[in-house]
């Protein structure tokens, strides 16, 4: 326990944790100050996040490779599944997608970007192991095409009915977890050589003893749950006093929230020049949202949610994604990123950040 | 002659020519049994394929190297022209359209995928020519994206009249054949030594005399003719029977009909760990059917149809099309192949056939 | 003076100057010859681009590398800005846009594709430097979505007003410019060895005093944006007795004359075994073009423009433009040439110029 409080006090970012009692405290007090509520549940929500990831790598250390490279894959993108699952029980099915597309299109773009700029003012041309590289480009292009496929056909087909993409969609959702199963035993088993290095490469502190690092993951989930909770119903009415879209909020702020701790490692990668760790957790986490997240958000809905989901993204979103990835795979192509590769990934994240801002409400 | 009935009892997949025959006499007897002959239809086709296939090699490896290659390539798609022919003559224009985009998707990502799956299931790690496979999937994006300009600007803007499409339709096919005739050209003469290698690895069997190679050629050909008359006129109600919709049988069992006999060449080379033959068949005809197929069929469309065919594919297609080219070139980039590569492909094939198999009908 | 003369005499394009003078007088004695105007001023823009282009180098030449390099890059497609700065003031939007988006498809295919094709029939294969070649294209592509992503979006949702596209173009100049201002860092100080060497490899003979050069460029300058003005006023009128859409101007009219320049040097580039050259000037033009021209034009439409431009594009033009991008990406890619690629890249080009030629006019 004393390692935890270690830890915390070693790490500014955790101080942030006085306000997971805060947001709580608060939505019993002061349940409609929604603009404050949701602000304080995202300084709450970044620092459950960096603990929940540090808490996950230490129980994969301990758990052995195999079920420990699984256990870090599946619960690596925890705070975002815990984040849409508050959502997908509120029935806000806008929002859940948003994020999804939001999540595959902040690891491509914008840590990707981050990573390239932030390692690029460092270094004048950084390398990285193209053959990985391009391997996990192609799984992830390959991941968001299978996620795309019934938007793009039911985009072009306007005639279709819901209940085709309802039957399609958990068809589809089956599949993706196959492929995600698959996807496993080929990155832990069968070419394990291939990812592993990026995996293990960052971890200079000792992991936390087994008993501690279990109870962590547990506490923390729950938390970040009831945080989550605060965060989704906060979130409609901050986003109109701030004048903000939902697409804006779903894409954008709860990509940046959901996704801090990662971004965190993947930055600190980049400036020791270790791009393969960096480009490794852009495009690790973008497949996994695509083939693990999304789907069991589908088969979810039909336990948890008011009403089935569906995997039908509105077009602009199904363009972004598809844009992200194409772009992630011709820039990750080269083996070679500069300051300005960096700049210009971060640039095209902007301009999607910009028009969401900008893109007025629904009727 | 005994080379051929030698040929037969060495290799089980041609005893099913007995169903050649059946076919043929069950069509005359019982007209009305679709399903019955449908089925007939497609276990006649395969050996037939395979068949069309050892004879047009025969009889491009006596006939020297460059008329040989001409003919090869020419004639390498042969089943599938003759089965669009017969949907040509009928009339059947979405059944033509879906069987050339099927065509394409499935070289792109069935036999691709399989065969990088099949290959990485014995080898870990697989590589091939990636300067000829980049020139190769330039080719085949190039000549899809040609094919496919006239669909995206029409969709694009839907207030076009039909003249204008069947105008540009003729235009297009004139100029895809005349690429087709330089990219002979390229291959075969200038630039030989980039294809010949992947062409010439099989052929281990001596080939046939070049008599009986030309006579089996002309009367298996006439016999793909009979059977795809069969084939056509059955599919239709057939696939009512079974629950499939026109665009699944175009797509999905046309494709994977006459495309079989080239499937067991790729699959064997993957098997045998010359990925570059199955990288160079599947891409090779992909690139054929765009370039010589289409166009053929359009400028054929105005002697042998009904009325004229335009190059117009709906939006769906379109996009499977696109996409399928972009992943081809994107996966051949590495010059690297494993297995889980191979099942990616495969996923979002069945991706794509799930779709098309629920996608409720026109009306 | 006399070395200008002396470029004249020696250089046989340049005798066309003399149509500078007769499409001036042209326009005054004889306002209503549109069609014989239009051509007179095709041939006057075309040497009038060459003097610009080698005014500019030798300014650049004169005033060290950075601000040369500047020059150079800024001032590269002046023509095509001066022309679309014509078209602007007239008020003429879909032109100046389908000017923008020629300029991106016939750098990235016509020149491009020529260059392949003149030095293929040259070199058996060429090479050219992978990275650096990459890192363009990269550039490239990311420029071009920056510049697409509100046409994108907005195809995507016609539900959205126009005031929101206006604010959305403007914002999206604003981070071009920027972003264009951080690609000059890039490519002049930080970076220019992956530049430079393209850049400077032609220039064999001596460049002009400065004098001379400054006074060359101010007076070309003024003279393109003279004859410009008589070529978009009569260029509408021309396109109907030509039986042009305005679509096929603008994007490949207006794009052929105003790149001449550029293609001259690309191609002699080609010719010479130096594709690096080609490929820097294919794409680093329609760089320019997409990140510094195309915002330019839409702040100074507030300016001069009788309404302000917005950055939303036909689809059918989004459509091309990210064809070309992608397919430029592809191409690259591999650093090897052939002519058959080139071939490939020109009849892509050559499709999109049938299909703008045929298309019907919009009502």
């Amino acid at each position: 326990m004393t390692k935890v409080f270690k830890e915390i006090l070693h790490n500014p970012l955790l101080w942030l944790l006085a306000f997971v009692p805060v947001v709580l405290v608060g939505q019993k007090l002061k349940p409609e100050a929604h603009t404050l509520l949701f602000l304080l549940s995202i300084l709450a929500l970044v620092p459950l996040a960096a603990l929940l990831s540090h808490a996950t790598e230490s129980v994969a250390a301990k758990t052995g490779d195999v079920v420990g490279g699984l256990l870090n894959a599946t619960l690596g993108n925890l705070t975002e599944m815990v984040i849409a699952l508050a959502a997908l029980q509120a029935g806000q099915y806008v929002l859940v997608k948003a994020s999804i597309a939001g999540a595959i299109v902040t690891n491509s773009l914008f840590v990707l970007g981050a990573s390239f700029l932030l390692g690029g003012l460092k270094y004048h041309l950084q390398e990285f192991n193209r053959v990985s590289a391009r391997l996990q480009a192609s799984l992830l292009f390959l991941a968001t095409i299978a996620l795309l496929v019934p938007s793009v056909l039911v985009k072009a087909d306007s005639t279709l009915q819901a209940a085709f993409t309802g039957k399609l969609s958990v068809g589809l959702a089956v599949l993706l977890l196959l492929t995600y199963g698959l996807g496993m035993t080929f990155s832990l088993r069968t070419h394990r050589e291939m990812f592993s290095s990026a995996d293990h490469a960052e971890k200079a502190e000792p992991p936390w003893p087994i008993g501690l690092a279990v109870a962590t993951l547990a506490v923390v989930t729950v938390l970040v749950a009831l945080v989550s909770e605060v965060f989704i119903e906060s979130v409609q009415k901050a986003a109109e006093a701030f004048g903000m879209t939902p697409a804006f909020v779903g894409f954008i702020v709860v990509a940046l929230v959901g996704g801090s701790a990662e971004m965190g490692s993947a930055f600190s990668g980049a400036r020791k020049n270790r791009l393969d760790l960096s480009v490794g957790i852009a495009l690790g986490s973008s497949s996994q949202i695509a083939l693990f997240v999304a789907p069991v958000l589908v088969l979810l809905s039909y336990v948890l949610g008011p009403a089935p989901m569906d995997l039908q993204f509105w077009p602009g979103a199904v363009g972004m994604m598809l844009i992200a990835t194409i772009t992630v795979s011709l820039v990750t192509n080269s083996g070679r990123s500069a300051w300005f590769v960096g700049v210009l990934l971060m640039m095209v994240y902007l301009i999607f950040a910009v028009t969401l801002y900008l893109l007025p409400p629904r009727v």
